[in-house]
């Protein structure tokens, strides 16, 4: 996406690796049951607007075919997304007034017990590396087992950095560019404040971190650099569920798109991540998601370039 | 302040009314007792660093000399300043790990008794009013008593939202700015929204909203435009007391000094704001406050500026 709209497919290629799951969610505007969710859905579905995807993940037997179609009618490989005997990941979730945070209130299966992945050998080389929201050991797996030549990009939440805080600092060292909510980045580092913990999270690898504040929007640190973004302003927001995989998966797919790093395109890469996850929270799913475009996307960031000037 | 720092005294003046107080303050970083403090303290403080400032408020004769000395030191007008016989106000607040919100432990007197203010005649035709935060029908008798050119601009909080709803909506009616915070804009129209909570406000009198959002900046919504302006980064945040209130002294300040009120200025205003809040929590009281000049908040007002380049 240039300044000029002018759109021109990026020859660079994203793996995503994260969940791929079916969520129940419950919202002050509706209520929705076995609908398609996951770390990996969301972000894949948002980076492939700008960028081609692979996805590296897996599913039971019971996932519906016509979420699969999803994937593929965005041309989304999933030659990665391997499909088990057995049930999907399904998450169930409730959203109270404030709609900043989600209760889980089940999770089912508790613990994939088959962690094999299958990484078909065109996947091997990879450009970018999206490491969206998924347990450390399986991320860090992932990552070992391909070459990439631009820019390792990871998330994460509290689930792991309460279990598995060494897993991840670990993973952390081989990481770019990590992206993390405020509320988890003050758990992760034990820092209340975002530039002490973005600070910290940096010492362990990454040399920009982006920490996503929801409706507060985001803010990203480059070395000693600080960009701030805000949230576009949504009056309606149906369903936050994936705002935040949206971002990293826009963000991520900008960055491949413009084939650069530098702190211009990061700038830009942020801006692009809050525009696709403003529309993400518009309806429940990822449907609204499902139906925009690279210029749907231009317009809303250029109203954040407004609500900026002065 | 000019872009290329030529400053000019302005010659609009600012009425600021608001309370004028002794504070006792713990946080994180310390303890301070006996403080300067007070709505009107800081606003006007502020303001004063942009424009001529007159204030109505009132303390008991206890009130110190020397804090009195710090208006006079600054040419504010204390000429409507009230010495009553008796205690000033005093509040103690604890700010716990995240700073965002104080508990207040106790105030005293709990009612001020004395409501009848003195307004020397000279401050009968003002250029601009700051009803900085105070009992709304105090904020509405003054308002009434004063002749005033330009636009009129308050703040609330909880406390008056909770207990005297209906007053602070009555003197919406006659407001063309209100600044209020985040969570009382919420408690105040009921709406978890901040689009739908400043365009309920918008709808009671004022034409522009300013919700302050602590460290997370302050939205600004002008007849259908919005504003975003992030917190200048401060990485410790000694004691955020007089923060908001900073901020609209610094914003009211900076619209008298610049004798507009376009939507440019509005937004200069709040950047402006924004940079002088981030001074005051560096320090516990006003003391970074007083050590200021318009040059230091112009760094941090093109800091900002940087901030948001894309």
């Amino acid at each position: 996406m240039t300044k000029n709209n002018k759109t021109m497919p990026s020859e660079k290629n994203i793996l995503i690796t994260g969940s791929v799951a079916i969520d129940n969610i419950k919202t002050p505007y509706g209520e929705v049951n076995e609908v398609l969710g996951g770390s990996a859905t969301y972000s894949s579905f948002a980076a492939s607007l700008f960028s081609s995807v692979k996805v590296v993940s897996m599913v039971g037997s019971d996932f519906p075919a016509d979420y699969l179609k999803k994937f593929t009618d965005r041309k989304i490989d999933i030659s990665g997304l391997k499909i088990f005997e057995g049930q999907t990941f399904r998450w169930t979730g409730l959203y109270a007034e404030n709609m900043n945070e989600a209760k889980t209130l089940s999770v089912c299966p508790e613990n994939l017990k088959d962690a094999s992945f299958n990484i078909p050998s065109h996947y091997k080389n990879s450009d970018y590396i999206f490491l969206a929201n998924t347990d450390p050991d399986v991320q860090s797996e992932i990552l070992e087992r391909i070459s990439v030549s631009g820019p390792v990009l990871m998330d994460t939440m509290n689930l792991w950095i309460n279990s598995k805080p060494e897993s991840i600092k670990k993973l952390l060292e081989k990481i770019d560019i990590m992206l993390i909510n405020e509320t988890e980045a003050r758990l992760f580092t034990g820092k209340i404040n975002l530039i002490s913990a973005a600070r910290e999270i940096s010492k362990m690898g990454p040399g920009t971190v982006v920490i996503k504040k929801g409706e507060h929007g985001a803010l990203m640190f480059m070395e000693g650099d600080i960009f701030s973004v805000p949230a576009y302003p949504v009056e309606e927001v149906k369903d936050p569920t994936g705002a935040g995989d949206s971002f990293a998966g826009g963000f991520t797919g900008y960055l491949a798109f413009c084939g650069k790093k530098d702190n211009y395109a990061l700038r830009r890469a942020a801006v692009t991540g809050a525009a696709v996850a403003s529309f993400t929270v518009e309806d429940f799913s990822t449907k609204r998601l499902e139906s925009i475009t690279q210029a749907d996307i231009s317009v809303r960031v250029e109203k954040i370039r407004q609500m900026l000037k002065f």
